[in-house]
C-alpha cells in the first residue's frame, strides 16, 4: 500500500465524472471557426442589457436598498421575489386552466411560503436529489431526458427508469408497464420521485399536455401503494415562459390528485439572463423544510443583489417586455432553422418544429450512429459544426441500450448566420456520411 | 405501516436538521427593538454602493461585455477573476512571508487554473466535504469553530474530533494528543481533513501563525501514515483580508510541508459585499477536478454577473480601496465595544479585542451558563439584547462535554449606537444574573 498518497475521495468523489458534454462545450474555444449548435446557451443580442441598466441605476441611486440588496438575505430568498413569484405562477395558471376549458379544473393557487429561491434551477434539482435519494434509489426519467439531470444521478449513485416520449409527453402505457415491472420486482420502495421536464422539453421541444400529467399522478399514487411512500413527481418547468405563441397547459400543481405530491420547479434564469442566475421551487411542506436546512449549509441563501434586480425586473414590466422579445427571436429562429433543415437535409431525417424553449431533436434512421465516435460526428467537426448527440440525453437504464441515431440542435445561441451554415455544414456531414 | 404517507426522504433528508443559529437568526425580526450583537452580518453603512453603482454604470454600458456578464460563465469561473485572485493571493503571501522575516521560507506561488470561483466560501465548504467525506469519517476541527462548517458535518453524518484553541491558534499539543489517540483506536483511516480558520477566527477573533501552520501539517503527515491516505489542511481564510492593521501570517500554502496537501478558501463576501456572494478555493489538482465535476451538477457556474462585476472591482482598485474604510471602520467598532466592554462589565469577564475580523469572545467563570435555555440567554432577551451562547460554536465531541460559558458578540452590523447600547443590556443581565 502507497501510504501517504492515496487520495481520501468520498463515495460521491470516487464515483463523480466529468459530464460527458463537458468536453464538447470546451470544443468552440478550442477550435476556432466551429459553429456550435449544441450549447445550451441563450440569445447574445437580446441579452436585457438596457432593462438591468435601468434597474441596477434605479436600485443603486437609492441608498437604502442598495445597502439591503448588498447585504445577506435569508435562505428561503427575498421576500419581494417569492411574492411576485407566487403571484405570476399563480396567474400563468389561471390563465392555462381557463385556456384548456375544462369546467371541472381549478388552478392551483401557490403561497409565497412554499417558494424557494435558488441558483437556477439546476440547484433546486440538485437538493431535492440531495433531500430526497440515497446511492441504489431509483428515479423515473423520461427518455431522452434533461442531461445534467443524469450527471446528478450518476453522482448520486442512483439508478433510472426511462419511460419513452409520446408527441405529447410521456408514454403512459409505457409507464405503466415500467411501473409493473417495479412492483413486481419488489423494487418500487427505491423509487423516490418522476423527474418531468413538462414544457418545451430539453431535448426534444414536446409539452406534455395536463391531461398526461394526471395520468402520471394516478399511476404514481398507485405504485406509492407498493413503496409505502410518497412518490413525488418533480415537475422541471424550466422553458414554460418560453412558449412563442404564449398559451400553456397547466402544471401539474393544478391537478385534482396533486394532494402535496407535485414539487414544481421554474427559473429566471434561461428566460431573462443567465448570468444572474436564479430559479425557485414551489414546494410541499416536508421537503421545503429539508431543502432549506440542506440550502443552508450550501451557501445560506443566493445572492440577495441578483433577487432585488429580478424582483425589480418583474415588478416592473421589464421582465414581461424582454419575454415578447425573446419570444418572438426565437420563433424567428426556430422557423429559419426549420426552412434550412427542410431545404438541406436529407428526406430520411425528421424533426418537429418546437413551438417553445430552444431545441430541435432530429431523427435519423436507426442505425444512422450519431454518437461522439461515430463517422457522421467526426465528419460534422471536419466541416465545423457541433451538435449533442442524442445519446447523451439518454439514461443508462438497464433494460434497454441507448438509441443512438439522435441529434439535438440548440438555436439558442447562433445568430442567423451561424444557424444557416451550421445547418449547410450538417446536411453535408450527413450526405456524405450515409 | 401508513402506506402512500411517509416521506421518502434520503438518510441526508432524515438526518440534517434546523441550523441551532436558525432562529436565533431570526428573533430581531419577531421582537421589535431587539439589538441583535448575534448576527455575522456586515456594517451596512459602508457597503459599497457607490463602488458598485460605478462598476455597474461602466459594465453595463459597455454593450459587448455586458452581454458576456449577462450569458452562462464556466463552472470554474470567470478568467479574469481566477487571474486576479492568483495575483492578489501571490501578492498577500510575498508581503506575508516577508514580514515574516525567515530568510528560508519562500511564499507559495500559485496560478489561476488552481482557483475555483463559487457562491461565498461557504459553497467550498460544502463542496469539498462532499467530495471528501462520507458519513462516519472523521474531520478535526478547532474547538470552539465556525458553526455553519458544524452544520455541514451534522448533514453528513461526521464523526468531529475538537482540538482546543491557544492564543495564537490551535493548541499543538492537543492535536497531537488527539491524532495519538485516532492512531491508536485504529481510527486514523476514517480522518479526511482538519479544519482550520486560520485569520481571525469565528468565533475566538484569534490568528494561527505560521509556524504552528507548519506544526499541523508535520502531523498531519505523521497521521497519513496511519491513514493510508492523504489528509487535508482546510484553511478558511474568510477574514484574511479584514485584519485591522493589515499584516497576517503567511499562509500554510507557504509551508514547505505543504505538498499537494493544504486547501484553501478565501471570499470576496465578506470584505466586500454579502449580497454579491462570491468566494474561491485554491484547489489541489485531484481535489480541483472533483470539485469541479461536483459544481457542474450544483449549479455549473456561480453566476457571471457577480463575477464580472468582482473582477472589475478588484482591478480597478475600488476592492482595495473599500478594504481600506471597512478595515478603519471595524477597528473603531472594535475598540468603541471593547472600551464600553471594559466600562461595563464585571471584572470576571475577560476578552482579548481582536486585531481583525467581527467577533469578541467573552469568557465568563465556568459553571456560569449562557446556552439558550440559562437564566442569563433568557434575561439578556428581556433586555432587548441577542448574543450567540458560546455552546453553539462547539462540535459534538465524545470525548468532552460542550463548555457552556462564553459569549459570541458580532460588532459587524451593529451600529454604535446599538454597539453601546447592547452592551449595556449584556452587563446589565450579567450582573442581574450572578
Amino acid at each position: 500500500m502507497c501510504k501517504g498518497h492515496l487520495e481520501p475521495f468520498s463515495e460521491i468523489g470516487y464515483r463523480v465524472v466529468e459530464p460527458p458534454i463537458g468536453w464538447l462545450m470546451r470544443l468552440p474555444f478550442e477550435r476556432a471557426g466551429l459553429i456550435s449548435l449544441a450549447a445550451g446557451f441563450t440569445d447574445f443580442e437580446t441579452l436585457p442589457v438596457e432593462e438591468i441598466r435601468e434597474i441596477c441605476e434605479a436600485l443603486l441611486c437609492d441608498s437604502w436598498r442598495a445597502r439591503q440588496a448588498l447585504q445577506y438575505g435569508t435562505t428561503a430568498g427575498l421576500a419581494q421575489l417569492r411574492e411576485l413569484t407566487a403571484s405570476r405562477f399563480n396567474e400563468l395558471e389561471e390563465d392555462a386552466v381557463r385556456k384548456l376549458g375544462a369546467s371541472k379544473t381549478l388552478p392551483s393557487q401557490i403561497h409565497s411560503e412554499q417558494v424557494v429561491i435558488c441558483n437556477g434551477s439546476q440547484q433546486m434539482l440538485y437538493l431535492l436529489t440531495e433531500v430526497l435519494c440515497n446511492s441504489g434509489d431509483i428515479v423515473i426519467v423520461e427518455d431522452p431526458t434533461y442531461f445534467v439531470f443524469l450527471g446528478i444521478a450518476q453522482q448520486f449513485g442512483l439508478c433510472c427508469r426511462a419511460v419513452r416520449m409520446g408527441a405529447n409527453g410521456l408514454d403512459i402505457g409505457h409507464l405503466d408497464q415500467v411501473c409493473s415491472e417495479l412492483e413486481k420486482s419488489g423494487q418500487a420502495w427505491r423509487v423516490k420521485f418522476l423527474y418531468m421536464v413538462s414544457y418545451y422539453q430539453n431535448p426534444t421541444g414536446r409539452s406534455t399536455d395536463f391531461r398526461l400529467k394526471q395520468l402520471v399522478l394516478e399511476r404514481l399514487a398507485q405504485l406509492e401503494k407498493y413503496a409505502g411512500h410518497k412518490i413525488y413527481l418533480v415537475e422541471d418547468a424550466a422553458y414554460r415562459e418560453m412558449g412563442y405563441s404564449g398559451s400553456s397547459w397547466p402544471s401539474a400543481l393544478s391537478s385534482e390528485t396533486a394532494g402535496d405530491r407535485v414539487i414544481y420547479i421554474g427559473t429566471y434564469s434561461k428566460p431573462f439572463a443567465t448570468g444572474i442566475r436564479l430559479g425557485f421551487g414551489i414546494l410541499p411542506d416536508a421537503v421545503r423544510q429539508k431543502v432549506l436546512f440542506v440550502k443552508n449549509n450550501h451557501d445560506f441563501g443566493s445572492a440577495n443583489f441578483l433577487q432585488f434586480i429580478m424582483a425589480e425586473a418583474i415588478k416592473s414590466g421589464l421582465y414581461d417586455r424582454h419575454l415578447s422579445i425573446i419570444k418572438a427571436r426565437y420563433a424567428e429562429k426556430a422557423a429559419l432553422m426549420d426552412r434550412q433543415l427542410r431545404t438541406l437535409l436529407p428526406p430520411f431525417v425528421s424533426w418537429r418544429r418546437p413551438d417553445g424553449g430552444l431545441y430541435f431533436w432530429l431523427e435519423l434512421p436507426t442505425g444512422l450512429d450519431t454518437g461522439v465516435h461515430s463517422q457522421l460526428f467526426r465528419r460534422a467537426l471536419e466541416l465545423g459544426v457541433l451538435y449533442v448527440p442524442g445519446e447523451m440525453c439518454y439514461a443508462e437504464d438497464p433494460v434497454r441500450p441507448k438509441p443512438t441515431h439522435q441529434i439535438r440542435l440548440s438555436f439558442g445561441n447562433p445568430d442567423d448566420r451561424e444557424i444557416v451554415l451550421g445547418v449547410e455544414r450538417l446536411a453535408a456531414a450527413i450526405r456524405s456520411t450515409v
